[in-house]
């Protein structure tokens, strides 16, 4: 089944304990899309660049099957830029420089082959634009998923309740869960949220792993201990690409296909924070990502 | 199969924002022997009290089957307490007050009974103390299991570290996983942690579960998510308690069996945090606790 996957494309420049990547290729769009890319190619992709952006970015994108027909190319801007620092324990990160450049034009008109797309993942963005691209589909949709963060819950929880209204499937982490719902506990915090529209709520817990919950059912899927984590940038998209890839690939949102889904965007997760930017993303294979889809199975299974 | 408990018997104080605990019962070893009754009656117990403990209090862990004829009651002195005070999000808390009292006299001989028991839970004591005890068994144990803090590692490093390269099993948080070894990952971390001795190491992560952790092997428990949490305080005792019982019952230390020994010690820790002090675990029979373990294993199982 198609997936739509609308988000910002990026450079980073991120600084972790284990090393300096400088003007690296990041944004949310260009992680979902890329971990998408195992399990479908049928992705459309709406994002805007500015006219520094690499060509041969665009180009190894299109090879994985995306239709790059939505992505606005501004020439006489500059791509959206973020620079990070992590702190020694990679759970905290001080924001040093976020330059919106073409990202403060984007006015996301989608091409009329998006708008029947099945499966669509609203990547972090103003839940203004969110709703925009909301606005242009044409009602067909299977599971509209929807990601944001603490910033727009500053800054604009009115507009970002009304677009979390429209949604099947709100991605979260379990501080922003709190903080969306005012409560502390996850399982009061996900009631609440529930009542907000989104039927499937997925609370990221980062190396602690993630929750579904839905219709008073929990699945609780643990992150995979890494030896080496070297940038988690990107984790929670990279998660949710894999989630809404597998998702359009199997075409099923039942609540035990959601499980599965959950548990190889988690996969997906693991391999991302190996490497800096797209590194990792850009070496994988249905063998390596089913063998590690494995060892979350192995590592959760218990007989009673 | 025999339980050994060895640990505190204490008074404590307790503010939450749910409300103020007065001089409730506390205790590393209560928690532990309350949590292991529903497991096996077969529990001997070795702590230090005050006159002031309650006779009410000995009497029901008696009737509980345990034998408490090592638990020494000092009349000329009071009952360790400890005061604390949990933050708002209650993953944090300030110690108020630790009144070590006849606990600065704890020098536990261990009746003959106690010295064959084949399962040892050493809870949280100074190095030494657990040493001590070590050095009274007969040699034919099954299982050793140690429990321990920061506070030890930050003031008796090198005792402690002698201690747990005599046991088999180690319990500590993610963070003492990391103090201990010096290690971020905690992969990395249970590898040294490994190489000081224990073959078997469990560490704990709260609201985030827990992981075992076994010649290269992982599990990975979550906790349950609960709408209401109280009271942390011998969260990780109650599910030290319910593991050891557990193991004690069914005399099987295999991974397999391990892992099902994690689910009940977190299912006993569930209840433990729903109120103040014992007063959950008083209230518990079979029936409620297999009702809560079956809600692990629905909560993580799913199929590929």
């Amino acid at each position: 089944m198609s997936l739509l996957t609308i988000g910002t494309m990026a450079f980073d420049d991120i600084q972790t304990p284990f090393g300096h990547a400088e003007k690296v290729i990041g944004g949310a769009c260009t992680y979902i899309t890329w971990s998408a890319s195992y399990f479908t190619n049928s992705i459309s992709v709406s994002s805007i660049v500015g006219h520094d952006f690499p060509d041969a970015e665009i180009e190894a994108l299109k090879s994985r099957g995306a239709d790059l027909s939505g992505v606005e190319v501004k020439m006489d801007g500059k791509t959206f830029f973020w620079a990070g620092k992590y702190h020694d324990n990679m759970n905290q990160r001080d924001t040093l420089a976020t330059d919106l450049n073409v990202l403060d034009d984007f006015n996301p008109i989608l091409p009329d082959s998006y708008k029947a797309c099945k499966y669509i993942m609203l990547g972090n963005l103003t839940p203004a634009i969110q709703a925009q691209v909301l606005d242009q589909l044409d009602g067909s949709q299977k599971l509209i998923a929807l990601d944001t963060m603490n910033f727009w819950m500053d800054i604009a929880m009115d507009e970002l309740k009304k677009v979390i209204g429209r949604v099947d499937l709100l991605t979260i982490n379990d501080e922003e869960a709190r903080q969306l719902s005012g409560e502390y506990s996850l399982l009061s915090a996900a009631e609440k949220i529930h009542e907000m529209g989104p039927e499937y709520l997925i609370i990221k817990k980062g190396e602690h792993g993630a929750m579904l919950f839905h219709k008073g059912k929990i699945f609780y899927a643990p992150a995979l201990p890494l030896a080496l984590v070297k940038d988690p940038t990107g984790a929670g998209d990279t998660f949710a690409g894999g989630l809404m890839g597998y998702l359009a690939k199997t075409d099923d949102t039942s609540f035990e296909n959601m499980k599965r889904a959950i548990i190889h965007g988690s996969a997906m997760a693991s391999f991302c924070v190996e490497e800096f930017s797209i590194d990792k993303l850009k070496t994988l294979d249905e063998e390596k990502i089913n063998a590690r889809v494995q060892q979350f199975k192995t590592m959760t299974d218990f007989s009673l």
